[in-house]
């Protein structure tokens, strides 16, 4: 039983270096959030423009700097689900060393009010069968 | 005695919203970079961008979405310094109600070795001037 | 009589700077961006997220490249309306010089079928008076 | 003989769609870009990020918007060298449907002193040689 069963790849942009060179520490978190939107869609078959999501923590422990000509792979697991919550765990991988640890947590909300609600039956059965 | 002793005013932009219509969750990243350069321009008089600092860890809870037309005001304070790392404390409002907190560290590296070194003398008392 | 009647000030973030160590091409993009919505929440007292735009075309010919730690301003001005299209001239400026010139068009467009429809009255008026 | 001889495809990143629901404007500048990186790399075999070009115009004609699920592909070409300038045109495709159309001028640099210099002879017959 893998806790990181889920792996994306991404291409690093030239955009995403900074003025340091490497890339852009906020950049990590739009990698995660490419690599949720891939696992919405491939694992729960939703869209996560289409449902409604809300970020409520984010956490990233850089290792090392990526540099732009690396290619980045993200893993993701999902440990324990909340009621409403779905708490995230990733691993960043530049040319396969790892460069950052993180962890999100989201919560599903309605539309309308904004309200957080119960995770959709569907999803939480897909999301334990990829465990 | 104010732990959030320093404040900076942003201006959202437009580019600054995404798909769900507020302030992307990695943005939150970008405004604290820009909370930081701030302070090391203003308390430390010295550029981000001259010299070598890097973030080892970023941690973000989201209260409340911030809309594109909000004003954003960001306070930060650095409670305890520690030989090498810089941890600094945030508080992001968006039109006076909070909108999230955040923590970050930092360590001086080394621009040649990459090594983290001790913070400064001439920084280590300003900071703690500011305090 | 001037052509770049309206004047915008801009924040330059340290995530504007790319690999080279200047403002990335694509953010004078983005700067020109806000300067429209800042002209059309004053000017036309509408915001670019209600009304539906769409940009058309858009020119930038780079004259030196932004730093860091300088302050852009940027002046438009609209020539000549046409029954659909709205072009707009700017001026980018770094602490006083000019750094880039560039020219938008955008279309009116209807938000449900996506065709392009007639510049309201009301806007045609508030421009024009401002020339 | 095909003008628009080299192939890019890319991602489009959830970060990368706006307030309107589409691809952002200045975000089609960060694609072009990313397609000139890997036309250097692959047809110069250099990096963007170590050789000094500048960009001194850019300019896009918006055919239609492209949405956060399309899967995007740009073709260039450079039809006719200058002397220090490097013209290139580019067709932004979405879902094989054309979505932009691109024109960008570059110049070789002296990174000491900022002065455009003569394309290096190596990178013309290579150039050359693709057309």
């Amino acid at each position: 039983m893998n806790e990181f069963e889920y792996e994306v790849d991404l291409d690093v942009r030239l955009r995403d270096i900074d003025f340091m060179g490497h890339v852009n520490n906020a950049v990590y978190a739009t990698y995660l959030e490419q690599a949720r939107e891939r696992y919405f869609g491939d694992v729960l078959d939703v869209s996560l423009v289409d449902v409604g999501t809300v970020l409520v923590n984010l956490e990233i422990d850089y290792a090392r700097p990526i540099e732009a000509d690396e290619s980045v792979t993200i893993t993701l697991g999902i440990r324990e689900l909340g009621d409403t919550s779905i708490p995230i765990e990733y691993e960043i991988r530049a040319d396969g060393e790892l460069a950052a640890t993180a962890r999100t947590v989201q919560v599903v909300a309605d539309g309308e009010t904004g309200e957080s609600k119960p995770i959709p039956t569907a999803w939480r059965s897909r999301i334990e069968s990829r465990r």
